[in-house]
């Protein structure tokens, strides 16, 4: 009853200019912004019931029907929220043309499974050629959501290109091992923070349908030499280097011992099955990192550099570095390895994706740029880890980076693969890293998704609220992206308030 | 069924030396550390059903149903996490000693409303005299709540001392007047962001409840005359000062107009109000950053002052703070203002309590000085804003302040009322306040009541650790503590993860 009284209470106003603050409204935008775009002033009514139609020309895609609920659900929540008894939804005061009671689709063809190549472009048409019409036309699955999704955020009229949506999953690192294989089960009935810590395969599985189902990749890294102490005691004795003090082993331990073949066999047996899981073409090898340190004190590894005419640390690394590159081979994957594998000198092959992550206060530009020109393709960090927070509005940061910007040839800007968005876990976990992603990645993802141009932080301040406000009325606990001056329109307050103790519903 | 299996899995490690990490362990901890605890090597088996008993003499004070239901349910909830079958909840792995059935507790006198010289004492002692008893005294409600606190925390023999618990509820400034009032309506009606981000008397009279079951006092604050914009358009046209440029109104306003006396009248009838439903012997009146310029630029305002002969504007912020002290006297109420009524000169009464909120890296100490020093009590506030965020583990920060850290004399010390934890509005709401407030006010709660010995950060880490994982599991998403790494006992992580999709407990 609450809300219902709301929009009564706004409409008996008689000069809403006497508020305060003008009563709070939604402009329709859509984040990220689409590559081409068309508003008309005329805004057409909208049936709750709105149903959703593939053509018969149209494949029959097997995700389709639950793209088709989800939105439905959405489109249909907007209705819930405005009043409980109306059955259409005004999204304007202008006069309507006609009443949208049906979305046409027509897909080209299925592709089933995200993938490096895969095709998201759709158009988009609202009240045209006639007013209750909508055409949705989308080269794949991928197309349908995102055009959907657009709608849904009030658009009328779009061009879309393609552009690539993953989530880069670093799945195991030195605090624990939770990645629950079933092949090598000890590395985490012995590596996990507590068996309950635990990542099975059947919720990874679920977890990649969930994220098939919105058009999204899952790319899992299993970060090596470095990075591995969780994985000590489930590798085996032989698994992580021994450090030694005085010629005698002190008890600690570090990066994986390279000179031995059963850690090798060890990796191919578990990338096996992580391929198996996982199916996306890429793997992340990790490769961050790695300490010399501890392959310098001990007796074996100079033993056996020596006897195999190796003179420095950084071939050493090259040489597990090149057995994880020989599995992925074999496995058929593609590979993506830290900046440090690049930047040490380890011999890589042309096809290597180098991730660049260090040097956030510029210098990151010094890498792609060596990188790119060495003919690698690159992936850009440094500039967007959402971890590193501080006090005030930090996003307007992000939103200003341009990837491309280190002074490359258009050759080398052709090998910017694009960017990644980090939450790393150390200070995150279920009670508050929704809240430090988003609407943080939000900014990062107009940069990497909507056109070069989209650039300026002043109109993206209020779009961005907005976008805010639709993923809290999901369901998500998006935290405020701006602050709450009395500036006309930077407002940082949505028009419902979020109960953290009653939001089970989720909309996504 | 997890939970179970995990329990039983715990059991069957035939070596917990070989895991990466040792089983998680709660070691019983009291967070804050109590003023006096005797803990002996034995413990004893609590029972499920344990009932709380109240002494016939005890007076049959009003909260004391509540108080026993609630620590009852939590108790039992220890039981539920452990196994959903078993009856009993053993608290250590030594031998038992008399099984607890029953806490006796005895009241010396019903206090009913939490104040100014509340007692909060009480002793608690566990297995003594005979193994099964627990006897529980209090001088009043209060003491009883944190007995059987620290009980459920897992102590067994306190000794306590007081102190305050307060809730400082800043609840109007500049951005927004959520404060629904009844006898002035305007201000909300036309102040708030909508008319659903109020706060109605009634809800206001359940938060003073639902603190005055826990014992916790509510202060409200009406900052005034300067944090006054949204007051404006409900305060009428004579409210706010209106700037001048060039000798005309430019649009703008600035704070409260001093020179009006229908200004103080409507304070009068609103502090009228405020005291009927906040009860609290406590009124916070505000009195930070008030800019001379809009003052300044008044042609009124020029004419009034040299009419009354007022030659600084500090003068001028003398007469508005002063018609607020009349109306507190009138209502027999004690004040708190903030610093700057203080600093700027402007006369106030030996019993005003002055709050330092400024000079964060150190110079409030010079604030605290001179503020004791002139024979005012004093609040600190100023190192412990935690709406100012960083990445990394802050809280050992405020943790190792001591308040009465400024050369002052013992006679000053004595005027050291206490803190204030303060979390600032600009970039919370329900999606992230909770998070962002626990646990890193805890650092800043024992400071304030534990004794000043308790200041070392070593061993805080660990018990604070242990305090977060108890709190995530009464229902409250208190963000991580300490980061995650693999250093036996700096463990960052809690046994059950918590899921904020399914957290609709809540055991406070």
């Amino acid at each position: 009853m609450k809300f219902l009284s709301a929009f009564l209470l706004g409409n008996a106003l008689t000069n809403a200019a006497d508020r305060f603050l003008p009563p709070w409204q939604y402009d329709g935008t859509v984040w990220p912004l689409p590559q081409s775009m068309t508003v008309t002033q005329e805004f057409q009514i909208l049936d709750a019931n709105i149903q959703f139609v593939l053509t018969p020309e149209s494949p029959q895609c097997d995700i389709i029907p639950d793209i088709f609920q989800r939105y439905q659900d959405l489109i249909r929540s907007h209705f819930k929220i405005a009043s409980s008894s109306s059955k259409k939804l005004k999204f304007s005061a202008s006069s309507a043309a006609g009443i949208i009671e049906t979305i046409e689709v027509k897909i080209i063809n299925c592709e089933n499974y995200p993938s490096q190549n895969m095709n998201e472009s759709y158009t988009l048409q609202v009240g045209s050629p006639t007013p209750e019409k909508v055409e949705l036309t989308a080269s794949a699955e991928w197309g349908v959501i995102h055009g959907l999704e657009s709608f849904t955020q009030m658009i009328h009229n779009i061009d879309y290109r393609p552009s690539m949506n993953i989530l880069h999953w670093h799945i195991v690192d030195l605090q624990s091992f939770p990645y629950e294989s079933q092949v090598l089960p000890e590395l985490s009935f012995l590596g996990s923070y507590t068996p309950l810590h635990v990542y099975t395969i059947h919720e990874i599985k679920d977890i990649i349908e969930f994220a098939r189902l919105r058009g999204v990749r899952v790319v899992p890294e299993f970060d090596t030499p470095g990075h591995t102490d969780a994985w000590g005691p489930g590798g085996g004795p032989k698994f992580l280097t021994p450090c030694y003090h005085n010629g005698e082993p002190d008890g600690s331990h570090g990066p994986i011992n390279p000179i031995y073949q059963e850690n090798y066999d060890l990796m191919r047996k578990l990338f096996t099955e992580v391929n198996e899981v996982f199916r996306d073409s890429y793997l992340h090898l990790g490769g961050d990192e790695v300490p010399f340190g501890c392959w310098k004190s001990n007796a074996d590894i100079t033993a056996y550099m020596a006897k195999n005419n190796l003179t420095t640390y950084a071939q050493l690394e090259q040489l597990w570095v090149q057995g994880m590159v020989d599995i992925a081979h074999d496995l058929k994957k593609n590979y993506v390895v830290w900046e440090e594998v690049f930047v040490n000198g380890v011999k890589i092959s042309n096809e290597t994706v180098v991730e660049v992550w260090k040097g956030r206060s510029g210098t990151w530009k010094d890498t792609m740029n060596a990188v790119t020109k060495s003919g690698h393709k690159a992936i850009l960090a440094s500039p967007w880890y959402l971890n590193i927070i501080s006090y005030g509005v930090d996003w307007e940061g992000y939103y200003v980076i341009e990837p491309t910007d280190f002074n490359g040839t258009a050759e080398q800007n052709k090998l910017v693969m694009g960017g990644s968005a980090a939450m790393w876990g150390e200070f995150v976990d279920g009670t508050n890293i929704l809240q430090r992603i988003w609407p943080r990645a939000s900014a990062v993802a107009e940069r990497l998704w909507s056109d070069k141009s989209v650039n300026q932080p002043g109109p993206a301040r209020w779009r961005l609220n907005e976008w805010r406000c639709k993923m809290l009325a999901r369901g998500l606990p998006a935290q405020p992206a701006i602050q709450n001056p009395n500036v006309n329109p930077n407002f940082g307050y949505c028009p419902y308030p979020f109960d953290p103790f009653n939001n089970a519903h989720y909309l996504f």
